[in-house]
């Protein structure tokens, strides 16, 4: 069933710039384009207004207007989203959060920080960290990325083996309705057994059933020591299963990402720095973090043992923050480098972590059927792998037609051994065509009750996840 | 809206028959009776027949059929809940999972492990220990109540404060609908970012859904070491304002437990213990897990520290696994030794932890004020204290209309200070008539929307949580 949404008129313009004042209610051409992309390949969805509310009752009068003209409205924070999740792809309204920016309150006594959606990632961590708190979720595009973006996929991030994704971490949401309704989904409290979990439906629902105006966030202590191993493999299907390995012995590192080779020399290049690769097919990088540094040490030479059974060229340890970084750094430019480097699809495949070498060998075995370049590099801790597709020399004709064939194959392997198609990305909008491969008739009938009940309307990011019924 | 149901007929119960064994519908009063009761004050309702399914499939065959007939379906575990919410309030079938009991699957390599409902948590926790692992959730009555039971309500139990509840440990649920559909509501992984969080929103909706047949469940690596500490305070309050400090000073402690000195009385009389309560108020039992004993050690030394600042009585600390199952029991039979002594309401009500000293004051206020009776002893660390009201020498005319006014007033004070009317127990049927503190119409409306989602016609574990509109 098409929902027939209503054209934006001049009305609705001035009816949006009597609540939210003149200069937040904006058409002009440069600001409709800054708001029609993201970091999701090359795609281009131009709203007919952007507008910027700064308080959930702003967003609540907005939002019931859009619900009785039906206009569509999609919300947006960063747009650094690697799903196409917030673009208006039936145009319409885009809400802009970025004014809605501020950290309401930091309990320090409680662990829990309250913010608004529009708050930086990285902001939010450095906010609560002279109280010796921290905010786990780590996003890769975290010095930009907005709170609010993160609890609309659920964003992970390198420290979710350790730590979990954003869905650990919110205790209860502000939320405004299409229909205007304010509501908190939940209580302030690390327990809550009274009635629907609605904040973690709200989690992970791609800005599809409500706008999520403030959040209370659950904080932990702050680890007081870190170090971070570096390990360069000759073989890259055996740095897939050193990875589990390493957890199976009783150590939780706080991040354990895994790099091929090429993924590597591209970020290198990028950030102009040098890298020995030779004779390795993948790296990987893992961080231990903890409060008494001789733990550390001691698992560390529990690492240095399991990794005696394994052809390493080389391993080292980074332990003061400057060396951290610069390998860190490595790590978080990849997923921007690879893709400066051509036209890309990025897949965000995961599998239970332990069958991260086959998931592996399938990407090797597919970019040799279908003749196209794979990067991987990923959260191997939670079998959580992106696969960056790249376009190269490949035909127009083949990229569209045969790609998804062949991305298909993968996430039909994905399923098959208890994965999925996206870990921490989203289905947004360009996953949607492979959401066949999960969702039953059932699940579509299930989301489909749950988005009328919240959203009688559709007007809340029309198109995304799946085809409405 | 009520619902009108079908009696049962005698062709139903040939069809239930037909599909699940002559011996496995059963109609005995003796059966019936056992079937009409749980953990919960004295309450009763008597189903009209009692089905033992073993398997997904027979659970399809007999829900499409009471959907088709609109007989109402109460899912039942062990029969250990403390809100009332396997109770069948409206008579028709009671589904006893007792049945469906297969421990399926270890996969030790990817930490999870596979169950049916029926499972026992202490089997579970027992299945998977003898490979290094930990499955963390740890209601009180661990030893007798089933799995399905725990998801049901999201349980927690002591752990929860490093370790989470039962919803931070399902990665996957297999649901049979009303319309006797089968589906899995997510995937074996530990992120997954693909469609709406069904499995988080099974957790703790009590059985009005959808019967829960298999469950995915994260498992830890199971810690090599543990201490205990009992400190006994001679002034209850600071007992709960010692609880957060410590958690203020990084250190995370496996279990923080608070309780009531007269609560210890009653536990140690019934087993015949004796514990020193001269000039205390309160005892708080804490756990510290790990792999390193050195690291708890320089833990306890902590504790030891922050302790000198308060009224402490006495402090212990057990190491030898036999003294602190010594201790345990004490709290664990708690709950019953204080519910044998008279009738009684259990309130199990959360707020955020550093608030625990006011809840407390507040109890003792409303105590006074009310006239009654209250032991309160609880899970501290998470700010979850069951307060257990005695009824002793008050009037019936009392216990049943003022009584109400005293908990309503002590649950709006929760709510005030961020904190819900249920930590663990659920709503069920006894806390449904403080809802609406919590409840705004619209979070009733959506709920609403999403039970009629599910369950159309409304025969799942109907009259519980909310009264449907």
């Amino acid at each position: 069933m098409e929902t027939a949404y209503a054209e934006l008129s001049e009305d609705d313009v001035c009816f949006f710039r009597s609540i939210l004042g003149e200069t937040h209610a904006v058409m002009d051409l440069e600001i409709l384009e800054e708001n029609s992309r993201d970091y999701t390949e090359d795609l281009q969805f131009l709203p007919s207004v952007v507008l910027y509310p700064a308080s959930a009752e702003e967003v609540s009068q907005v939002m019931a207007y859009c619900h009785q003209r039906v206009l569509p409205v999609t919300c947006r924070g960063a747009g650094t989203g690697l799903s196409g999740g917030c673009l208006p792809v039936m145009g319409g309204v885009v809400l802009n959060m970025k004014r809605m920016n501020r950290i309401k309150r930091i309990d320090v006594h409680n662990f829990q920080v309250e913010v608004e959606p529009g708050v930086i990632n990285r902001e939010l961590k450095n906010a609560v960290e002279p109280y010796g708190l921290f905010y786990p979720p780590d996003p890769a595009s975290s010095d930009s990325c907005f709170i609010g973006g993160n609890v609309a996929h659920s964003s992970g991030g390198p420290g979710a083996v350790k730590y979990g994704t954003t869905k650990d971490y919110i205790l209860n949401l502000q939320v405004v309705l299409p229909c205007g309704d304010i509501i908190w989904t939940g209580a302030n409290t690390l327990k809550n057994s009274t009635g629907y979990n609605l904040t973690q439906l709200m989690i992970g629902s791609e800005g599809t059933l409500g706008v999520v105006t403030a959040m209370v966030c659950k904080l932990v202590a702050m680890p007081t020591h870190r170090v971070l191993m570096w390990a360069a493999f000759e073989d890259a299907v055996e740095a897939c299963t050193f990875i589990p390995e390493v957890l199976l012995k009783g150590i939780l590192p706080s991040a354990i990402e895994f790099m091929e080779t090429k993924a590597v020399e591209i970020a290198a290049q990028t950030l102009h720095v040098t890298v020995d690769t030779y004779q390795t097919q993948a790296f990987v990088l893992m961080e231990l973090d903890g409060f008494n540094p001789q733990d550390l040490v001691s698992e560390c030479e529990k690492i240095y043992e399991i990794l005696e059974q394994y052809q390493v060229k080389s391993v080292s340890l980074a332990e003061t923050s400057e060396q951290q970084q610069k390998l860190w750094r490595i790590r978080k430019v990849m997923g921007e480098a690879v893709k400066r480097h051509s036209v890309y699809k990025e897949e965000d495949a995961v599998v239970p972590r332990y069958r991260l070498p086959d998931l592996f060998r399938k990407v090797k075995e597919l970019e040799e059927k279908w003749g196209f370049e794979a990067v991987c590099y990923g959260h191997a801790g939670d079998g959580n792998l992106h696969i960056n597709i790249l376009k190269n020399q490949l035909s127009d004709d083949v990229w569209e037609n045969e790609l998804p064939k062949a991305i298909r194959e993968l996430f039909v392997f994905c399923k098959e051994v208890g994965g999925t198609i996206s870990g921490e990305h989203g289905i947004g909008w360009v996953q949607k065509k492979y959401g066949d491969i999960v969702f039953t008739d059932t699940h579509i009938r299930l989301m489909q009750g749950i988005k009328d009940t919240f959203d009688p309307r559709g007007i809340m990011n029309p198109g995304k996840i799946w085809n409405t019924i």
